[in-house]
């Protein structure tokens, strides 16, 4: 197989992908954004959230303003955007922003030094923790912590779930297809003495949370 | 925020999640079978994917036979049977095999000492390479290397990709919610000088894959 058709190929092994958005900004207050596939769920308790980089041309800038700035903005990409999205992996130069390239907005809180992307519907800041590298391929694993999240209330369940669907967030498969989802169920937390069980409603939710 | 909700909100901020089955067998053969929504694309020169694993009972037996064996198979959850696939994640005892409980089907290929799920149309083996711990919260990236590929020949384009959507490959959002996706669009390789662009066709995709 071609190098280019091997790459898309491994690229689809490993199932959907979420779609992220990284916010940064240098010292001098310079924005970057940059689309990533690899951001990963780590642990709830501290909150912390994993994120693969490749140091190409593209992640450079996004990796040299998080150790700069040691904050860093998540944004989920939702499909009235996802085409902006994709575009920001594109090789700007450094003193190009994507977000005025993408015709995406900054929007910032107190004491965040990194933008968030205003048109996404439910973002966090991260504080750096460790940067681990990857030695097989020349990758790193950032870890950071989550300091503020920001999300449309209407999305937060009773029980604390958030509906990604209902916010139109999409997922990736590969290196470039995008997609939205339609949700089959949510199912009961497992037990061995138990068969698979719907979460039928709010009140079953609740229950389950009680466990 | 009750301890359990916050698990569940924290869960959901990463975004769609990837829904894959680990197969994995001990020293004396027998099986176990365990759901991960952490399998992540690490590269594909060599062909690396990662795996977050917290160490606590479910996942300590994937992770010893994993230690035992040096290999393991990943395995795409598909719509058929993401029910079994979820009430893998019940705290079965050792020495049953989520396989017969949750009635899924082994498969088996020369030089892989680990059991793939027969039910699945998208599949791996992978070797162990390297275990890299994450002290801030006592869990572990497992990082290995794909060895041979099983996957449906229908789903496989010509440049290279795979078509995950029409394998019925599902996603999953925070810990229990299970979607199938709908494709909005495949973009071609972004560029600073041209507009976001649709792959319309086999042949654009080549072109893309001639780049």
């Amino acid at each position: 197989m071609p190098k280019r058709n091997l790459a898309r190929f491994i690229n689809c092994l490993s199932g959907f992908k979420s779609a992220n958005l990284i916010g940064t900004q240098n010292k001098a207050g310079n924005t970057n954004l940059a689309i990533f596939s690899s951001v990963v769920h780590l642990g709830a308790s501290p909150a912390l959230i994993g994120l693969i980089m490749r140091p190409d041309n593209n992640a450079r800038h996004t990796l040299n303003n998080i150790k700069a700035n040691q904050q860093y903005t998540i944004n989920q990409v939702s499909e009235s955007f996802y085409r902006s999205a994709h575009q920001t992996a594109a090789n700007y130069a450094e003193n190009e922003s994507e977000f005025e390239q993408t015709n995406l907005t900054t929007s910032y809180i107190e004491d965040v030094k990194a933008p968030f992307v205003n048109e996404s519907r439910l973002k966090y800041a991260v504080q750096l923790k460790e940067i681990v590298p990857i030695t097989h391929n020349n990758t790193m694993l950032i870890i950071g912590e989550i300091t503020h999240v920001i999300c449309e209330e209407m999305a937060i369940k009773e029980d604390g779930s958030i509906d990604i669907e209902a916010l139109n967030t999409v997922t990736l498969s590969g290196l470039d297809s995008y997609h939205t989802t339609q949700r089959l169920s949510r199912l009961t937390h497992a037990d061995p003495s138990l068969p698979v069980q719907d979460i039928n409603d709010s009140h079953d939710a609740v229950k389950d949370a009680a466990r």
